[in-house]
C-alpha cells in the first residue's frame, strides 16, 4: 500500500472552491483519480467547479453510505496499491458528523497514511463564534426524535454543560429546527446560554448566542437552514 | 457598532499561509487594520508572510492573553465603531483551545456581527483522521499535572468513550507527551482504541490509531511535538 488516503473538504454550501479552499488542498485534490464519495452526483459536481484539468468521466468513483457494506469498505482501497484516494462529504469534513470514520479506521490497520485536509467545518466553526467555552466542548449529534426523551437530553446537556463548564453542541434535521430551538428555550434555566449558528459560511449566516430568556424574546427563523446549536455556561 | 469581529486562523507551523489559507480568507485579512492577537511578534510575521500591502507598521495590535483584564478587553472592541478587527491564535483558531471566546462574547453582548473564517485546527483534523467516532467526540483541554490525578481522568475519560461510545480528546505541553502516553496506554485496557495525531499539517505529520495494547509495543517518539491524543471505542 503506497498510496495516502487523503480526507477532502467540501463546502458548506453554494460558492467557488477555488476561492474557499486552500491553494495547496485544490493541488492535492486535483491529482486525484479515486473518490470515495457520499453522493456520486454531487461530488461530481464539487470536482467539476474545482476544474480537475481531465474528464470527470475518466476519474472513479465509490459510493460510502449507510447502506455500504464492510466487504465493499476494504475492496474501495485496492487502488491504493499504487495510487492516492479522496474521501469526500455533501458538505464539510469526512468523518465528522458524516461517514468516512469505518474507512479510515480500516486505512490505519493497513498502515495506510491517512492526510487531513484543511477546508470549512460547521461544528468547528460554530465553538469558534459562539463565545462559549472552547478550552472543554462536545459535540454530540442528533437529539432523539420523541418529545419526551428529547427534552430529557436537553436537560442533561444543560446539567454537563453547567458542572463541567463543558459547552454541548448538537444538531437536528433542518426543518425540525424551529421545533427544537422551542424546546431549548422552554427547557433550560431562563440564564443559561444558548448559541445558535445557522448557514455557517454563506450569505445568510447568523450566528448568536444569547441567554435563554432572550432568545425567548425574539425567536430566529431557522426553518430548512442547516444550524448547530449550542448549550454553555 | 458597523465593523465585523473576524475570527482569523493561523498556520499550525511552518508554511506559506498563501498556500495554506483559502483565498477568501486572505482577501479579508488584507483588509483588516486593527488585529487582537495572542503575541504581537508572532502576529507580525504572519501578516508578513500574507503580505498585507501596507506597512505592518501602519497596523494596529491588541495583546489577548491571560494578563489581559476585562476593561482592556471592551476597550479592544472600540475601533467597531467604524471598522472591522480581526482575532488571531498564534497557532489554529481563536476560541478553541485558544484565548478570544471572552471577547467574542462581549461582542454578542453588544450585537457586534462575529464571523468565524476557515483554516486548520488540530482538534477538527485530528478527529477526521482518527478513523475513531466522528457522530459524537469531546475536547477536553488538559489534563491534571499531578500524577494521580492525571490517572484518574484518563480512567473518567476511558469510561465515558466506551459507556458513550463518545471519542474524548486532549492535549498536553509537548515537553511532557511522552509520558502522558506512557500512563494513557498503561492505564486504559489493552483493548480500548487510542489514536494519536502529531505535527498535524507539517511534513513530521504523524496519525495513527491503535489498541493501547499495540503502542505498548511500539512507542512513537512524541517529545516536543504538538500532539492530539484521542481515547475512543
Amino acid at each position: 500500500m503506497t498510496g495516502k488516503l487523503y480526507l477532502l473538504p467540501n463546502l458548506l454550501g453554494e460558492g467557488d472552491p477555488n476561492e474557499l479552499l486552500p491553494t495547496n488542498v485544490l493541488l492535492i485534490i486535483k491529482q486525484l483519480r479515486f473518490f470515495i464519495v457520499e453522493d456520486i452526483r454531487t461530488a461530481r459536481r464539487f470536482l467539476s467547479k474545482v476544474g480537475m484539468g481531465v474528464s470527470i468521466d475518466t476519474l472513479t468513483f465509490y459510493t460510502l453510505n449507510e447502506h455500504t457494506t464492510a466487504k465493499e469498505l476494504v475492496n474501495y482501497l485496492d487502488p491504493l496499491k499504487d495510487a492516492d484516494i479522496g474521501i469526500l462529504s455533501d458538505a464539510g469534513v469526512p468523518g465528522v458528523a458524516d461517514p468516512g470514520a469505518d474507512i479510515v479506521r480500516i486505512a490505519h490497520k493497513n498502515e495506510v497514511k491517512v492526510v487531513p485536509l484543511v477546508g470549512p467545518s460547521s461544528i468547528l466553526m460554530a465553538v469558534m463564534a459562539s463565545g462559549l467555552n472552547g478550552q472543554s466542548f462536545a459535540f454530540n449529534g442528533y437529539l432523539p426524535i420523541k418529545r419526551p426523551e428529547r427534552i430529557n437530553k436537553i436537560k442533561f446537556f444543560e446539567k454537563r454543560a453547567i458542572t463541567e463548564n463543558q459547552t454541548q453542541l448538537f444538531i437536528e434535521t433542518p426543518y425540525r429546527n424551529n421545533s427544537l430551538l422551542e424546546d431549548i428555550v422552554n427547557t433550560c434555566l431562563p440564564t443559561t446560554m444558548i448559541g445558535i449558528a445557522a448557514d455557517i459560511s454563506l450569505e445568510t449566516e447568523f450566528i448568536q448566542t444569547k441567554t435563554a430568556e432572550n432568545w425567548k424574546k425574539n425567536m430566529p427563523e431557522l426553518h430548512k437552514r442547516p444550524a448547530i446549536f449550542m448549550i454553555g455556561k
